[in-house]
């Protein structure tokens, strides 16, 4: 165990050391369990000062709980649910979503994460037929599984488009940091003013120990959501260290600061090897993931020295990933090597 | 927020010292996610060095999950769960095991948290009766609900009725310390060599900041667990943060010593209000928990002061509660307090 | 195979005369299949005859999904099921209401089947408790399991309770006809003007060959109930084939017939019996059974001739069932048996 | 309601007039509910003399049913179940497996229903990664959705396959009486012997009122079955009215007779409309079904007269079903007044 920092994804990484702080600071005496307590308040109110005082906000333990047990609350085990064929919530859930909500999962064709409605449209043709599960939600990732962004107005479209149907949108924002770091816009223009009805915000990757948050802006599918979350165990018993650590995260900045360094460390990557001409840049750049190809030949000798994935095998594209506490020289010895390797 | 330490539960303590300690030493540096790391590696040692090596043991979240995910380990949907009408798994879970698992629990009548395999037998008819939910999983508390402890023998029987019926046992252990600490025997003799199948092994109430263990001793019925433990949102990416913790509370017997503290403080209790007349000690103390009838009228009053539940309305039975960092002084506070609203 | 009929329960028999040679009718041509056809929209327009237009009717194939598929329709899976421990829903569908609706049940302790407001009473100060399954749904059957009937107001006392508490109604009528026929009401008294959300009306027990209807008096409830339908495996492609039945049934009084001869037969049963010593009548007879403690050593040798159940072997408690087919000289047959052995 | 026999489908279709001579004949008498009866041991009896000994049958209510309950048979929660995009369990079950099995379904594109091993082959690196729904099932339609006939050869081959690598292999027979008859086989050949674990067999389709088999071959995965089954709302308490019907159909051959007389209907019609120019016959013609582009204004009008299915509303694409009751006279005046339109 050398602790090195790699590129295999920004879950690999520890917590900020604010974060850490924190946790210790708050770290005394007792407080009631299950979220009834002051830590929790103090938190919840941030996510208020975010995003307006009419959200209703609940912190589960990780991201792919805080996809399914929001999509519950948006569908009925009848409903369809429309995402990319990328998403994590259809990938990498081991079918979490298909087990908790009974809901069958459309997983439409993508090959950067980004979905149109006219995908959705040919299944709009079904609702009302009783042999068909019903479109009941739309589920978007910003940014995608390949780091791309939707712009608000291929966001807003697709919001309109599902509630013109009858249908409830989510987003996974798992990176959402991520996502407005990138776009230089107030956060809201993304989510709620973009129709957005619920959606996963990342903690964990941002650089919490653990955590993500659920927020509501359409407060009717949240009423019960308590409900939920307590059946699908993940209403931590000790809710204040969850709480203080998405605290430490919304005080002053420090979630857009983890974010803009991360991408500002994808960025550098970038442009660090762009110009080898055995690498090829195959997706745009836009928040904190490089995908390239690289001869296969150095994949296993570069991955002894830097964990990352490969994520077309066949065509040795690999993925790289950088996270808030990526540093510099991390960058610059994983160049080296990777030219090193390549001579 | 005063931070004050009250009688609530256990889970409203914080993390002991030793716990964040190590939590602030493991963070750095990246490690590859989902378990597949060296702390949990280490982590997993520990428990073989407790238990022998012939054992599979994770790490989830919180104690719900724990019950309801290895108990999904042990049983088919059209499989009845027998417990305890006061257990956890039935009570306190907001029916996450129907959910999850879409068994049927039979509750069994009991007063203090312990059941009996003649309770069983009148189900067992039902063998082979395919209108009814078939005998699939005994599943008891150790300490109960309300503290008690079932002896070695008396587990002993339900596993063997349980076994020799075609049957699996869980066990809730989610104050399994303070069971072990108080009859001062080796774990093993209580569990495994007393035939329990499946152990969800308590962390968060015994000093952890979060993280349960299930421990699988059958380890038939563990092969498929990882995928029951995904599928059930339950698999941290940042594991290592859970891992650490065990290996710091499995470290010099600190989850012992914690548990042993907590049980001599409800001990303490006892002993200081036993003889006050107002007062009437309900139940047994056996391990962290103090149960009494106390006049109605000064229960507001003394919740003001400090927080903790009320069992029984009707008959003003409350439950005390001690935790690894109650103090001597507390306990002298909570009595003074008690005493002074008693005059 | 002999067909003799016996007392083990009306779903033993065979179909009534005129409820075949309706199938035999119907049988020509091609229609619509999943209920879009003639034959469904007469059935429907029989049973808005009984009830009012303002209800919404759903034909199943039988009576354990009637009641499944009804509850799913009223409950959240994070709600409670309060129904009597002796109900069908609980002790003889395996489990399928937690499988399928993902809820608790909770079994109240009854006796003869049935269950009153104050045994819910208790659970109701847990509303808003988010550790326990929120009370949801009430389910009574009517007659109970054992022939007994709710009053007129004994069941608004209930629905008035459970309306006001925030939770909904079901009725099991199973054996709805012969209760019907027990009280010599209008069946709306007994079901939509008693407050009743949603019912379970038996075809099978009372003539049908297989087929069961479920039947929205609150159709706020049923709106997407065809989905749950065939999500739920129970939207027949041949649909006509349960429809005529019904139209059978609700033609010239049939299904009304059907039950006032089999309670008849019940009752002749009851006073053909009642005077023997050996033979002590343990419960009312109310509709189409008769529950009697008969000496334990004659039971086998009885049902060599005459199948039927034992309730309680403890206390050699055994139950007939009549049916719509049951003869006085079945009757006649099995008493003149019965005495034979008992000499 | 002019019982015209129209094209939509097969399941539009009454009873064969033996079927319903038979349901006559045992409508007499009790006889003991669930199955425990002798018709049901004489219907299973005649798919030993089908099938051999070493089998287990069990009889539901509907094609969806037999699907959905055989794959919870062969399949956790956590596993991924293939088939091709076109299938039923798929597309026309309203997300039933995803509800009752917990399984996430991997659809396979597919022009014509059939699917193939390699299509499967980039999902087994999955196997082991706890990310994802692990292999456990393929689901093959025989013949498919569009009539279409996996050669026995092609069948053994994803058997092969799927055993090789840990999966089982279920087989949607809805309509498998046509492909037997179409490809002149023993039943034998394309089932059991081409290493098929579990098949649905259709009888609703093939001339029964209601009713369909499961059937496994591979005994391990049936033990349990009948529980699947009661959970699962499909068991029928007059069982004997299913299992008369199979026996009906699985005497004399009637069951194969019905198929080849159908598929005889739809050759007639196929040889018919052939040489209409504007009529393009767009898939091979090798079961019951007849795939046509027709000129998009003369669709409405056709339905008129006889009711059928636009497959592509797009392309004009049609469906035309042929049933065993549909007659030479059926075939010539729906030609008769296709070639009218026409002109």
């Amino acid at each position: 165990m050398n602790g090195k920092r790699s590129f295999a994804s920004d879950n690999n990484s520890g917590a900020h050391p604010l974060v850490l702080e924190k946790l210790a600071e708050s770290n005394f005496g007792h407080v009631t369990g299950y979220g009834h307590d002051i830590f929790t308040e103090r938190a919840k109110d941030k996510f208020k000062g975010l995003f307006g005082n009419d959200i209703d906000v609940f912190f589960v333990f990780n991201g792919t709980a805080a996809n399914i047990l929001s999509i519950k609350a948006l569908a009925n085990s009848y409903n369809a649910v429309f995402c990319a064929d990328t998403s994590h919530v259809h990938v990498d859930e081991c079918g979490g979503l298909e087990n908790f909500c009974g809901c069958k999962i459309i997983p439409l064709k993508s090959s950067n994460g980004k979905i149109e409605k006219e995908q959705i449209g040919q299944y709009l043709n079904y609702k009302g037929n009783e042999q068909r599960s019903q479109p009941g939600v739309v589920s978007i990732t910003q940014p995608t599984e390949y780091g791309l962004l939707y712009t608000v107005e291929e966001i807003k479209a697709l919001t309109r488009y599902a509630h013109e149907n009858g249908m409830f949108v989510h987003m996974d924002g798992a990176r959402i940091a991520n996502g407005i770091a990138a776009m230089d816009l107030d956060i809201n223009e993304m989510t709620r003013d973009a129709g957005i009805d619920a959606l996963s915000f990342g903690g964990t990757k941002n650089g919490m120990m653990f955590g993500d948050a659920v927020v509501f802006f359409n407060r009717d599918l949240s009423r019960h959501f308590i409900y939920i979350q307590k059946q699908g165990m993940q209403l931590a018993s000790k809710m204040r260290f969850i709480s203080i650590q998405f605290e430490a995260l919304l005080s002053g900045g420090l979630w857009l600061d983890n974010a803009k360094h991360s991408n500002r460390m994808a960025r550098l990557l970038y442009e660090k090897i762009r110009d080898i001409p055995q690498v090829e840049i195959t997706r745009p750049v836009e928040t904190n993931m490089v995908f390239a190809k690289v001869p296969e030949g150095i994949i296993k000798a570069l991955q002894k020295n830097y964990f990352f994935y490969i994520l077309d095998e066949a065509n040795s594209e690999v993925r790289w990933v950088t996270s808030f506490d990526t540093q510099d020289e991390d960058i610059d010895g994983f160049v080296l090597c990777l030219k090193k390797l390549l001579k």
